[in-house]
């Protein structure tokens, strides 16, 4: 295992990246969600509301892993998704870009 | 285990009631939970409902056993709560009637 050190500039600018990452994610889920649910007629579409939310929170929780071990792999996927820009990563280290670049283009 | 009969015009008249009870009471779940959706603003708010929904949907699959076995204690429940008025009953045996007044009156 070739672990990858993060400096506390690195760390805070991850911080940082990750969070904003998350809390648009998470306002756009809201506003999907507050679509369905207005649109809601019959029981069963609320129960599929019910399992669409127990979806998306398993989901969250798999891609929104702040472990240092995890993170390469998670602005990979979302440089990839395009909920990040590569210049918002600018101070990591080039060790570091390389990778989620790498990752982001499977 | 004394096993309770009925007749195909009870029959009828439990699947009646049975049906009008269920259908009210979920289409006050869907106004409850369309007034819960369009209140959210946090995250941890649409999380909440979504183990809403789950209790809710254990409530209704343990509240609703239409297997005749289990019909005069659900009755009873339903009577209990106001769901169900006694005079929609008319046409139940007296024994089944008294049995469901019983549970009623827990």
């Amino acid at each position: 295992v070739n672990e990858v050190k993060w400096s506390e500039a690195e760390k805070q600018l991850a911080r940082r990246v990750f969070g904003a990452a998350l809390a648009a994610e998470l306002a756009e889920a809201i506003a999907d969600f507050k679509t369905r649910a207005a649109a809601v007629v019959e029981p069963d579409d609320m129960w599929a509301i019910e399992a669409h939310l127990h979806d998306k929170r398993l989901e969250f929780d798999r891609k929104y892993d702040y472990r240092y071990s995890q993170l390469i792999s998670v602005f990979g996927h979302l440089l990839r998704e395009g909920r990040i820009q590569v210049d918002q990563l600018a101070g990591l280290s080039e060790e570091k870009l390389q990778a989620i670049r790498l990752i982001a283009s499977f």
